[in-house]
């Protein structure tokens, strides 16, 4: 008999957002697995912390964060290797994903490559959208709204293009790009209804109106909300 | 001491999808409160009923469904004051949303009438769509897809132009609007590339791809999820 592969959603930072489904698998895991961008610590990791067994075995995985489309498939070739090995010998393997495993994430890349061959389990989890939407109490989507996840990444005149043509906003994968959605956010008259959050639930989350952000700054790993309705910031 | 006004999610259908937080305040609640649409019992109810304390008081809201922009304000109205009068005596209320209380749905309607005079805290939940996509075993969105969550009202040059200019798409409150969006998805020729689930992760939970709908047939209450990439269904 081979392993189970899970794919957990371990929310977006406060451990007390784990569903009961995710905590149960968890603290039976034999085996873990998890994204270590860069080689630093892993934040789903940090999250699933209080609920780990004592003797898991830990599989981490070094992904490489890199601009281009080519998303590091030798990182993810190695780590599924690593996980089949285990499920192979009959362990299940839980690997765990910041918010949820299908809402952007590494886990699609072990999916494609794992679920043909391994019985698969995939737990949905709480998404940072939502999470930053509580963090300042502000509906994130209401009614017959038309809601949009932008990534940061997109030019200047398509960003305008899809707010413009939105009630509900969310930009993600700020990064480098604050500059210019700030810029865009401003020329629409929206930079007043624009507010970042960094560390949604996390004890140092951060939430500050895009306004209050001094010239020069930019905040990095942080989500972007717009409101068109409701108080301004 | 008033009581603290709680915006429970409670996921998408699963009880064990509600998350730590909310099980530890829904185990402790002394007084609940849902949405009952039109009359009918609530389904949020129905997915915290195993966690909820044998004296817990109820307070059933009468939210009756429509159409108009107009959100049955009178109902809201008379729900906040009967919350309310549990918060004047001490008495804390956790309103149970199904999903997540900021993700559409009517917990708005009472943050709007209750954030500014008590305590509130929100704690956010599992999201249909990624429960949506977690069912059917494929990513709701991936690197820097746009996803865009679009309402089934739209009309259908609208949806196919806001179709047409995305990575990922999940349109909710299909209802009655489903033979349009039918046409709209096979005009673009994504037909193949759509799915319908209806009651995901519940023990009826229902998965059928679009193309397999027969002619004539109409799923109530579902969402499409709409992949570009990928392999057919």
């Amino acid at each position: 008999m081979t392993g189970t592969f899970y794919g957990l959603g371990v929310g977006p930072g406060d451990p007390e957002l784990i569903t009961l489904k995710a905590w149960r698998i968890i603290s039976h895991a034999p085996v873990i697995a998890y994204p270590a961008a860069n080689g630093n610590d892993s934040l789903a990791r940090r999250i699933a912390a209080p609920f780990l067994p004592e003797d898991v075995i830990e599989v981490a995985i070094p992904v490489p964060m890199r601009r281009e489309r080519e998303p590091a498939q030798e990182a993810y070739d190695a780590a599924a290797q690593a996980i089949a090995e285990h499920l192979d010998q009959g362990r299940d393997v839980a690997f765990l994903c910041e918010g949820d495993p299908l809402f952007y994430g590494s886990f699609a890349y072990l999916l494609t490559r794992l679920a043909k061959d391994y019985v698969t389990q995939i737990v949905p989890g709480v998404t940072s959208i939502t999470a930053c939407a509580a963090a300042i109490g502000r509906p994130l989507a209401a009614h017959n709204d038309i809601l949009k996840v932008l990534p940061g990444t997109l030019d200047a005149s398509r960003l305008k293009q899809e707010i413009t043509q939105s009630d509900a906003i969310a930009i993600m994968k700020v990064g480098q790009h604050f500059d210019k959605i700030r810029t865009v956010l401003n020329e629409l008259g929206l930079g007043e209804r624009a507010v970042i959050i960094e560390k949604a639930t996390r004890d140092d989350e951060k939430i500050t109106p895009l306004c209050d952000v001094p010239e020069g700054e930019r905040p990095y790993f942080s989500t972007i909300l717009i409101y068109k309705g409701g108080e301004a910031w």
